[in-house]
């Protein structure tokens, strides 16, 4: 295991120092060195708007600090590697960026992190700020999992929280932003497969490991088991074994339109990306749907897993023009 | 090795095919399955405008397909995995692109990349379009090596790119383009790292072969051998050694302004190159000199490469007003 880091014990804090010295026009790192650490958008709280947070374990960068930042979220809090945040983490986070106008709370459906946002969510009751959360279980893989009872939230957040933040940002109240997070946390599904695990720097060898000869067809951002293991095949064949099982999950038909999300592990080269998306979006659109928007890229990453996932997301009209408005983050912006 | 393709053979184009699939609003692919390939925004020529163009191997993702829109380049021309485009490729390209205001040629300094560039600016030439052209060899780790004669082009190609595109989008004429472009080149300095070599899906094994306690430091874009092999170390350690030789070759003081690139090689999480962020921006500031803008990102790639490259430009107020202009591009939006 080779990695850029200075000790295992010092990556995700270190990594996040340099988060902060990079973008410091955009966000600002709080209680970096003797937490409750989290990060916010630099002009919080914005006055008269809904806020949205997110967090979970360190290692899927650019999820979900990346995203911090005016029409997408106003703070995001980041646990140890892998790890849930601290309800104390996530209440401070809440507390920062609260207007008055409550806070979202958008939570990968993960059991650790499950619990640790609703006791956040409790002590922010208790002080008078007003909450809701949006639960994201959008991979098909597994019904429940080595992390989760239901379904794991995946690459799907991404669409969550740009969706969201855009309600927020154009002024929708906590009910309206609440509900079109839920409508799309409802309308995605994901798939994800691996060549090889993520090495958690503190384990030094990979979560799951693949001969080389061997894909992991639905693997979880932690590396956790999928479906089945298959002997390695194209891109073309790799891509079906993905698509296929989202499609059988939300079909689709020719009235419907699609955003379609192929999203990098970590250690995936862009360039493979889109061989990746060249062959999935002639088999979505093979349903008869219309492929209306699209993302390549490594966006929710498992630190250094090389593998990809497919995401759909079934668009309403009301989506699109939330996808579109304006989002100026470290990892996203236009 | 394993790889998201279907055949080595057809791994450069079903990328170029899925990258057409994903950008059809912002990019077009000219002759993707019987060439002479090239890339063009979809608005070329754009009238009283001069055109931007640079090219290579693919193998780089997103350089330089993915920096092709306004504000950007006007057309890419992509070659062969690590092989030069050919001159009718390159000529065509031009042709595609000139408004009558002439044709500035990016070109990263490989001998195949020189040669063909020239001759396609002959052809141009023949047709009455005029070209000029600027040279990035931004290395500092070899005077000459396996593809060159002098330094090679690297990461710092996208900053030349950059800012050369917006010079032109904002109206200057080819002399205009021509000499920020080479005043950004003049001022560009790289160094790079690699933990495992870069795979060719048709050599199947990696140009550079590193042992697990090993790094190679000056490692080149195609793989090319570095300055020396040393043993795996702290992301502290080796980002010194990179920046190093980079302020050797072009001392900073306090008066200056300074941009830094921290560019990942292809297989390098985006957490560990804040990581090196957070070490590279101390050391340059401790010259005096100030870092006034920065990007992190996996821009300048070599396939899968597990490595970190380190850039500075040593910035002056125009190039800074023309980096903060506005960009719409795959890769890079703002």
């Amino acid at each position: 295991m080779k990695k850029f880091i200075n000790t295992a014990e010092r990556a995700a804090q270190d990594s996040l120092a340099g988060f902060a010295m990079a973008h410091p026009h955009q966000v600002t790192v709080h209680n970096l060195t003797e937490g409750p650490t989290f990060i916010t958008r630099n002009d919080v709280p914005v006055a008269g708007k809904v806020a949205v947070v997110s967090g979970g374990g360190t290692g899927h960068d650019p999820l979900h600090n990346g995203f911090v930042g005016p029409g997408m979220l106003d703070a995001a809090v980041p646990g140890p590697t892998f790890t849930s945040p601290t309800p104390d983490q996530i209440f401070e986070a809440i507390r920062a960026v609260d207007s008055g106008c409550g806070v979202l709370l958008i939570v990968k459906n993960y059991t650790g992190d499950v619990l640790n946002f609703e006791v956040a969510a409790e002590l922010a009751e208790m002080e008078g700020i007003t909450t809701s959360t949006v639960l994201v279980a959008d991979d098909v893989a597994v019904e429940n999992s080595t992390h989760t009872v239901g379904r794991r939230g995946v690459a799907g957040t991404l669409l969550v929280e740009k969706i969201a933040g855009a309600a927020a940002e154009r002024g929708d109240d906590l009910a309206a932003v609440t509900a079109i997070a839920q409508r799309v946390s409802d309308n995605i599904r994901s798939m994800g497969v691996a060549l090889e695990g993520s090495i958690v720097a503190a384990i030094g060898k990979p979560g799951i490991e693949l001969d080389h000869d061997e894909a992991e067809i639905g693997i979880g951002i932690h590396g956790e088991p999928g479906r089945r293991r298959v002997p390695m095949t194209t891109a073309a064949e790799i891509t079906a074994m993905l698509v296929e099982p989202v499609l059988e999950d939300m079909p689709l038909s020719s009235d419907d339109d699609v955003f379609l999300l192929v999203n990098g592990m970590g250690a995936t080269p862009l360039g493979e990306l889109y061989i990746v998306f060249g062959e999935a979006k002639p088999l979505i659109e093979a349903t008869g749907a219309t492929v209306k928007r699209s993302l390549v890229g490594s966006y929710v990453t498992s630190l250094n897993m090389q593998g990809v996932s497919v995401t759909t997301l079934k668009l309403d009209n009301e989506m699109i023009n939330l996808w579109d408005a304006p989002v100026h983050t470290p990892a996203l912006t236009w």
